[in-house]
């Protein structure tokens, strides 16, 4: 069904209020939520609410802490976030850099003693909302088996990376594993199969029953069990097709994240506290020549990429196109809410006496 | 066969001399190409030399001309590369950024009117060897073709990335396509047939016969020729494994270099001047903690990952790990050539008056 984003806005306001997060952190919080849901990433929209609320109830999200700068330079930040939403943390982070790179061309952040951040393009598009490059990175539970293992250890580990274009900016977000997470629960309360060559079981077979891959994924992420197996990197399961660059990429962000933050690696959140760590990176272009220059030969490259030949049926895509049509389209129509996040929408809101959604109730369309 | 390597850079130093480098820069280039032999990067290594010749009799490569720094801050340089080899700018360029990142902690430059760098790895490590986390890109010939297109446009553009380690650091070092054109050129001289599904004719359909898929290359990458096909981004042939990343992957290069070079992108380089641009990034760990531990738990990750449950009879590398072995043997066995490039060494020295290295004519090993 469908909901409008700006009733998901106000009940997700709501409840977060409830679990004592300030009335600026709920609206952020909300706003990346809804930000997510209005440009298809339904994987890091209100379906997280569920998952939030049962890390509040478990002491890993503390939402009444506030954040520490523990380090400062003209060209870096060094943040605790104190065991509050990677939202906070990152959001008061990616606004400094901005200053700082329009000061001194260049700055960077990391973020320790964190929790989950919503979309790593959230704040990758603040910076190119100012003309300035970003990046923003995460790391995650442990779900990605490397190259020839059979065991989970690194993290689906996020990456953004936004570069000023028009009609709208290049926008790259997504999990550096094949895919994220998110994106198999989803399909698996959709209740359809993995489309792709995604996960492995323990002998590191491909599996593409959705519910099954979910089912190992949680416990791989979640708990001490190592039942083995896990999302593959991009690249696939064979070494042949280079899948140990897709390894390399995920390492990468362990490094800039969880070793840099001197917090967990991903391969240590699966209990206990949660602890991911994050990095954020701006470039000022006007370092290198007028960005007013950059941005327009960026928009004619994508232009003349869109207008390659093609696949019949198929068309070229460049990162970031789907999300801002779907952005529009979404804040018109409504955002889209699967059956079993319904659920748990009503579950939430009943637990702290807010109201679901209206729509919720009334329509019934997909 | 096999030739010492103390053979190869006195022969490849010999060489460029007599195409008129200076003899500091007729060393660094040596020295790059002996590098990537050691390392095992054969497609990057002396093979290329014949490749180097033909670009500086066309022009393209103008081994007389210096460098030029076109802008400068505390945190950035924007240099000409002024048509000469891209080892002499980038190398410029890594040992100012590391003493600016030692200064004021993170700095980048961006080279333009440049041409072929040698491996990413290079300048990479340099930032490393003095523990800083280094990052080297370029642009290069059209050869990938983006996802569901038909047609090459994007670079096989390599990225490098290091961070300390023992006992060796991360490098993290290749195309960001599924392979790089070096690779296949290396097969097709073998007469072997390609192991993986990395590239693709003009229906985009994948081929593995080594030599064609060459063929096709060299006229998508070097002429105005349009006959399709290319190599595949990481992540193979298909949309639902997600090779719209590695497209992203390649895409974000291409802005990082022949955009903010405002130099050509990859796609205009085939023909004409080489025009290929670099980006060079450093960033001082020290800014978020004290080095030593970054060292020290980075070792320890990697040493969980590499003793992880794996296939039987396959193993668990961490990028670098086969680069640093391949060193300390190639240094005593001498590097690899394969027979084509022989050929083409005693071509090279016999039309500028360079002996070829002495051990061609002796030994017939490989």
């Amino acid at each position: 069904m469908r909901i409008s984003s700006i009733e998901e806005r106000s009940f997700l306001e709501k409840v977060l209020k409830q679990y004592k997060f300030s009335d600026e952190d709920s609206q952020l919080l909300a706003d990346t939520l809804v930000d997510a849901d209005l440009r298809g990433i339904s994987s890091h929209g209100i379906q997280r609410i569920a998952w939030y609320t049962r890390m509040i109830k478990e002491g890993t999200i503390v939402p009444t802490n506030k954040i520490k700068v523990l380090r400062e330079t003209p060209t870096s930040l060094l943040i605790d976030a104190n065991q509050n939403m990677g939202q906070i943390a990152s959001s008061y982070a990616m606004d400094h850099l901005i200053d700082k790179a329009k000061q001194v061309g260049i700055a960077a952040a990391v973020i320790r003693n964190s929790n989950h951040f919503g979309t790593a393009g959230y704040y990758a598009r603040k910076a190119v909302k100012e003309g300035l490059i970003g990046i923003a990175t995460t790391n995650t539970r442990p779900l990605v088996v490397p190259t020839n293992a059979l065991d989970a250890f690194l993290g689906s580990n996020a990456f953004a990376f936004t570069f000023p274009a028009e009609p709208h900016p290049f926008v790259f977000d997504g999990a550096t594993s094949i895919v994220s997470s998110g994106k198999i629960q989803v399909l698996a309360k959709k209740g359809e199969p993995i489309p792709g060559d995604w996960a492995v079981d323990k002998d590191r077979t491909v599996d593409h029953d959705a519910k099954r891959v979910e089912d190992n994924l949680s416990k791989v992420a979640f708990t001490e069990e190592q039942p083995g197996g896990g999302v593959l990197t991009l690249g696939g399961n064979r070494e042949e097709n280079s899948n140990y660059k897709g390894m390399g990429n995920s390492i990468i962000i362990e490094l800039l994240t969880g070793i840099l933050a001197q917090g967990s690696i991903s391969a240590d959140t699966n209990t206990g506290k949660h602890d991911f760590s994050q990095f954020l990176l701006t470039i000022n272009p006007n370092l290198f020549g007028d960005p007013e220059i950059f941005k327009k030969s960026a928009t004619k490259m994508f232009d003349r990429i869109r207008a390659l030949k093609h696949l019949p049926n198929k068309d070229i895509k460049i990162p970031g196109d789907r999300e801002y049509k779907n952005y529009a389209g979404n804040l018109k129509q409504g955002v889209f809410i699967d059956d079993e996040t319904v659920k748990e929408l009503k579950s939430v809101g009943d637990e702290v006496g807010v109201e679901a959604p209206k729509s919720i109730d009334s329509t019934k369309e997909s």
